[in-house]
């Protein structure tokens, strides 16, 4: 039997109430992942553990690579038990890492599995999940609704195609699903497949017809519900001019070699008018900060981007950020905005900078993100809610989201929750805040739920 | 009734006796504060709990914007009682924020109120507390003196008048006012009101006159029983050259536009100049790092400077301070120095530099400030007991200071004591250190204030 | 009677049963330390306490500066008696520094001295501690083989002397000392001994003979036993190509002064040869990054060099970093790695970048070292745990080394060793992870020897 119990995470009895009388049971929105649509529109029934467990999960294949697994056993051509019984293997020593947790919460979760996860259960595990898996035909949809999901936004291109949300939407599941909108693609003129990208939206030789395709798909998007954009950087660029912007688009079209100026140049106008954009439709931008991409070169041509080799890179983008905040709520244009960093460093950087942006126009129109990629574990939920709370206001927080590209990772949102509760409940229990559980309660739906939900206005 | 009880923040039994056998009575040493002296010599009745509570504390304005609340009911036209009763609403649910701390400690220890602040007391504690003011005709000098202090040292510019000062030392308060000298608007020659401010100096057509200026307002503040300076700055600047700085300041003069690297020359100089000036003076220099200052145009323009749009800035300063520390050491003109990060990945850096310039000057002649203003709370001071103590001597450290442009925040001293005896007593209580508490109780103490009041030597 | 028992740091029985059974015995693999093995061969008798304990720790003397003592009583003309009472004085209210429980620590593991240390309990801890010392006649070997330490790498510059190693082999003693090869002092160009150190390696014309000769050094050092190299430079330049650094030690030799961006060019270059050639020989890397040195130039004239004047640097080298591995990996010649960070803020930057790099050839192929200098203390090391269990596998770390300049520094693997095991047993007294404790305690063993042990083949 593993060691997951009924308070796991839960460190006092209030923060056992606190879960179980008003955390639990809410609702999940899923303001940001990268679960394909095609996915869950065709909702095949999944073939084995491996494929809902470890085909598409990076943060598992780096955790393997830790502990100098052979490649062929992550993502090579092994068998998919091969592959199973060496991540239970692995996983079984891993203490501390947020997956040892999430992978032994899903196998309760998604297939009623209590074994714990180590190398002498690995066989059992196989053999019992794929049982599971089968007597119960478990598919996306299933596995979504079993996790009480309200709404999922999923990250989708400006080219992608749009018709798969209304066949979704023709479906009647019990969740709503939703694309984000992210002009990424077409914003990272460095990429060597860039042309390929941008021709994807026609013909498009200058900036001002990119810029015009960007509106157009734009309204297509919110003409599917679309309420929230993404924009991922490395770094926030300072704001260049249009001319410049202009300049640089041209070079790229004629084929010619970019500086890294030039570059910079680019992405940062086009944050600008994104930004922009994404205001005068009154959409919310969520903006990821700080990744390092594509740190292992072989790797990357070996088998490609989003496979477990990025990192945390030092990020100077304060400054810039500010600015550009500043010029957009100076123009009046600055939409309501989350923002995701990467680098533990800038938690406190960016709470006390939105904290010169928010207005009236809504409880906290500008968001901190809930812990992000390397800090979405129980240590960074724990540093987040402080960071947030000495220098926020909690009942104002949007609270999680899994950015997963994973059907059976929503219990992380309960992670978060648990997390939540022990922090209040701690707190109440040391006498540090009011002893009114229903008043505390109510607090800790909004987080989990009703924040999001009047944020983005669904 | 509120959750503030006796053992409020004090963990073990331990905590509790070196609290209140050792730290609570010692008088407070407040060395770095913004209250407006005049107000102090005045001495005028406090109209309601408004204008002691919010209506210069931009702490609290920021926290209620973070919740969407409108201008109106925060710097706005809206009454007192209606901005009052939003407050108390707001920070209802601030759980974790240290505001939601402090303002409950202000209502006790000023108010004598226990009313837990929320939105179902708002107008209870509106009337009791103004009740309570008009009752005991509630002043500065009152509340001052019954919070056991001792010495404040409020923040001047050099062209302030100290003709206020004699005043109050002739009304027999039982603490001291000493004012100190701050030259950061003689320094900061990008400020669009830079003329102006120089002006108040009288004629001072070259950098040669500015420093004779600079000496004689010292030498007036020093005869005000000045013993420290301020210099707040955003980034510590290289040191440039005489001649570079009086490059910058003719051109200044002249009406010329300044680039950002003859800015940072003349306040690199400047700043070399200020502190061996005060080392000559034996006075403290207490150097403030790492603001990033009025991010938000609209509202600087709407309601001014210091109005609760500051943030905390990238600072990559170490390298330059590290060459500003060695230059002055060499040539025998290090102040003593205090100094003050904003950024907490900055603790470590200064800890370990400052070591690197201690002297037999004095017990601690370079000093880590206290926690400073986003650091300010509870998590930030626990974090900096640990940064302080894991790299330094905690028997040196001079303690707790408001930083306050309020009356009634001194009850933050008597936060950070029970911090600190928290620290020191779930230590002790571990098997951490010494079981010996009147030798621990004597640390605790020069903590409290003895370490103050030889440092700056009142 | 001290404050230590047996149960010292550890916060819960079952750490307690962990350390007690697994980890108390474990052999000592120190992987990098400074320790002269001039002495170790020589193993004459100490003469007294101070010369143990003080006469070249230099982490001591910063703590007596932190105090206020005169420099005459820490590395001047005072008795060993008088420093060494004055250092009990000072440690004694130096609650949460490192050195508060290290010293006492050693003070009960090599003397068997339970007195607390204090100025009241200085004079018979002087006495007793000679005594002891005299009756036992303690030399290097004694206390070395005394704290059960396996394998000792001292750090040796490449012009250093092998012979020693060879005499120390031939003397029978319980542990191996090996040489770690360092080219640091080859790589500093910009030092104002720069041409003696290279002139130690014969006549040096050019940077191909430079080339020539480190390897030949290095294969010397291989024929003593060699397992890592050591590399410690204040930030990761980029790699500059050999024809700059060829021009740039052409102008070295010919006594012209470099740039910052030679010197940077230089060293940008050497650290790419110099992991290459480690990697081509098999060598393991041990990369020191992050400190700003010699800050006191006063200081280093009067007492040289490493003496307590170093610290933090603000570290940007991460993009550099990721590069250099990169091409080094693209190239097939990334030599095993581990990697240690000065600055705090790195911790989660290395340990996400590393995780990039990982292989099939070692487990955990790419390590982040013990937490280092001025972060190896109670705090720094529960941070680095956090953070390394956070994005890697435990299971795959090498554990603690010394780094130190002192004899009977070894207690500091024990203090990790409880860190470690009360890690792991509240996480398991909360239901955080697995029960089994002979699970546990083996991993327990692993990162306290065994990982050691196998990663460096010895």
């Amino acid at each position: 039997m593993s060691y997951i119990q009924d308070n796991f995470l839960l460190t006092t009895k209030t923060a056992e109430r606190l879960y179980n009388h008003y955390a639990k049971d809410m609702p999940i929105f899923d303001y940001h992942c990268h679960l394909p649509e095609s996915m869950i529109l065709e909702n095949r029934p999944f073939e084995d553990l491996w494929e809902l467990w470890l085909s598409g999960d990076h943060y598992k294949w780096r955790l393997l690579r830790n502990y100098g697994v052979k490649e062929e056993l992550i993502t090579g051509n092994a068998s998919h038990k091969e592959k199973l019984l060496t991540y239970c293997k692995v996983l079984g020593t891993a203490f501390g890492n947020p997956l040892y947790h999430w992978s032994q919460l899903e196998l309760k979760a998604f297939f009623d599995c209590d074994l714990e996860i180590n190398e002498q259960n690995a066989e059992e595990i196989w053999e019992n999940c794929n049982r599971y898996i089968k007597e119960h035909e478990l598919t996306p949809q299933k596995v979504i609704e079993s996790s009480n999901v309200a709404h999922v936004f999923t990250t989708n291109e400006a080219f992608d195609d749009l018709e798969v949300f209304e066949k979704i939407a023709q479906k009647g599941y019990k969740f709503q699903v939703t694309p984000a909108f992210r002009a990424d693609k077409i914003m990272n003129i460095e990429d060597e497949n860039y042309l390929t990208f941008v021709g994807k939206l026609g013909d498009v030789p200058t900036l001002d017809v990119l810029e015009e395709k960007i509106r157009e798909r734009l309204a297509a998007f919110i003409a599917h519900g679309t309420k929230a954009c993404d924009i991922a950087v490395q770094r926030v660029c300072p704001v260049a001019s249009r001319e410049e912007a202009q300049a640089v688009y041209a070079k790229r079209m004629n084929g010619e070699t970019l500086t890294q100026e030039e570059q910079d140049a680019f992405k940062g106008y086009l944050t600008y008018f994104l930004f922009k954009l994404y205001a005068q439709n009154s959409l919310v931008t969520e903006l990821h900060m700080g990744a390092m991409r594509n740190n292992n070169t072989v790797m990357r041509q070996a088998i490609g981007l989003d496979t477990g080799y990025d990192s945390i890179g030092q990020d100077d983008s304060i400054q810039n950020l500010s600015r550009l905040f500043d010029r957009l709520h100076t123009e009046g244009t600055l939409p309501k905005t989350i923002v995701f960093n990467l680098h533990p460093k800038m938690n406190m950087e960016l709470m006390t900078l939105i904290g010169c942006f928010q207005s009236e126009e809504a409880r906290g129109k500008m968001q901190w993100g809930a812990a992000w990629w390397f800090l979405d574990n129980q240590e960074g939920m724990e540093q987040h809610l402080k960071d947030l709370t000495a220098t926020g206001h909690l009942g104002a927080f949007l609270g999680m989201l899994t950015d997963s590209r994973s059907f059976i990772s929503y219990p992380r949102h309960h992670y978060f929750r648990r997390i939540l509760c022990s922090f209040l409940g701690a707190k109440m229990e040391r006498g540090e805040m009011t002893a009114d559980e229903a008043f505390v309660g109510k607090v800790v739906q909004d987080v989990c739920y009703n924040n999001a939900a009047a944020y983005f206005g669904v």
